[in-house]
């Protein structure tokens, strides 16, 4: 039988981290769970966000099977990754920790700014990472770039000009602390279909880091490491399974914009509250 | 003692009801609930809004002894109201219907457009209450709008446009189905920070509709008619109690922009779930 990996995110961002995930691991069995029903995440407090999370995270575990869990959502990551480790007895990856060691591997100049929602901000967890790494950070929430996604206006003047500004204040506020940033991690899954944007409104040469990518490149790296199936075979199908625990019309609609694919059917589930 | 008014929001958008009945109903005490660990409502599904928007009335009417509630939040008005008056035994006012009352009393073509969140249009219920009073109506979901507002971007040169790209969108439709409006409804608790911005698009001469102004105004005829209690003291001091159920730090600091004052000290409830 197929292993499964459990993928989880509070609305269908986390989309972005399945598509690369995908991409890169064949043969797998993949449950997505949206807890659309809670979201967004971004604007909740520490207790609130690890309480989902840990429900979420064992739904995918005693429900789906999943013997490997991705946390696609940022501030479930930033705030909650402790919560869902001792929630599960399986290993767990968030995607913080890849996207910091992208960014170091990615800069020059050693400063990077990080873009994200207000809950991952308030958390510092990107700065406490990349300083992990040797990397100095400095980040900013940036609470207008989702609903611009999920509005469509993914290549919209109006975004391009939110983008600008908010990149503009970020850069003051790093020239007025000293640094030179050469790196820009997209710290929200959401923020993947605005690469084109944040592309062209940083600085020519800077790099711009998808947490998206970087997180699958590690669970490939761990998920063949740690998984006691046979490795995935290549040849065979890959499954996909998504769950939603509200506006399953909403997800089936706007999921396949980041997915790169049609969702297919979401299965609607109740976690209580 | 003071007769007591609850007031339900799924965020603090509906302290901008409160601030209208505070001016029209002196020495009650007002018993306002922010459900924030589940906002925001406007993109979740009936069944979910309904359930939310009943454990918070019965909150008000079990633990705070509101004698009258109103619902100073559209999409639970649009799409919970039955539910809430089954919940409590108490009468319950809506903020949709004064809306659509005062839209019909201020146009004179007999046509008006509604903005509103995605899951106040996709109710239908302004236009439902609009078409009852003899009155057309189109209605636009306009998602950033929220947004940003919550950005502090009320007087932003980025929300003008917007509002300019739905209201254009929204009178091209208008126009495409032969109707010639005169007055628009803001349709969300958010809108009255963006009033200004609102009348600068409109055309010359157009009348705009502010809900929370409607809702107060008739619970101030429907107060005093059904209360049992004697009529409030206006001499008395009037007692404002906040309470949230998630991101009460986030509640204090943005509320005072809703309210008109500080909205003091917010006490945390858990309602479940």
């Amino acid at each position: 039988m197929a292993p499964t990996i459990g993928v989880f995110d509070s609305g269908f961002g986390g989309l972005t981290v399945l598509r690369a995930l995908i991409e890169r691991l064949p043969g797998v069995r993949f449950a997505f769970l949206g807890d659309t029903a809670r979201l967004p995440y971004g604007s909740k407090s520490r207790r609130t966000i690890a309480r989902y999370a840990a429900q979420s995270a064992q739904f995918l575990v005693r429900e789906q099977g999943a013997e490997f869990l991705v946390i696609a959502c940022n501030t479930a990551s930033a705030l909650a990754l402790d919560a869902i480790q001792d929630a599960v007895p399986v290993p767990v990856l968030g995607v913080i920790e890849p996207g910091a060691a992208a960014a170091r591997a990615a800069s020059v100049t050693g400063d990077a700014l990080v873009v994200a929602t207000e809950a991952t901000v308030r958390s510092h967890a990107y700065t406490a990472a990349c300083n992990a790494h040797g990397l100095r950070a400095i980040e900013k929430a940036c609470p207008l770039l989702v609903p611009l996604v999920e509005e469509g206006w993914t290549d919209h003047p109006v975004t391009g000009e939110v983008i600008g500004i908010y990149l503009n204040e970020l850069r003051a506020e790093a020239a007025a602390k000293g640094m030179n940033p050469d790196t820009l991690v997209l710290g929200c899954t959401h923020y993947p279909l605005l690469r084109r944007l944040f592309e062209g409104a940083v600085k020519p040469g800077a790099k711009v880091i998808d947490s998206a990518e970087s997180v699958a490149q590690a669970a490939v790296r761990l998920f063949n490491g740690n998984s006691a199936q046979p490795a995935a075979d290549s040849a065979a199908q890959t499954e996909i399974c998504c769950f939603a625990t509200d506006s399953v019309e909403k997800f089936e609609r706007l999921g396949s914009r980041f997915l790169g694919r049609p969702v297919g059917q979401v299965e609607l589930i109740d976690l209580g509250g």
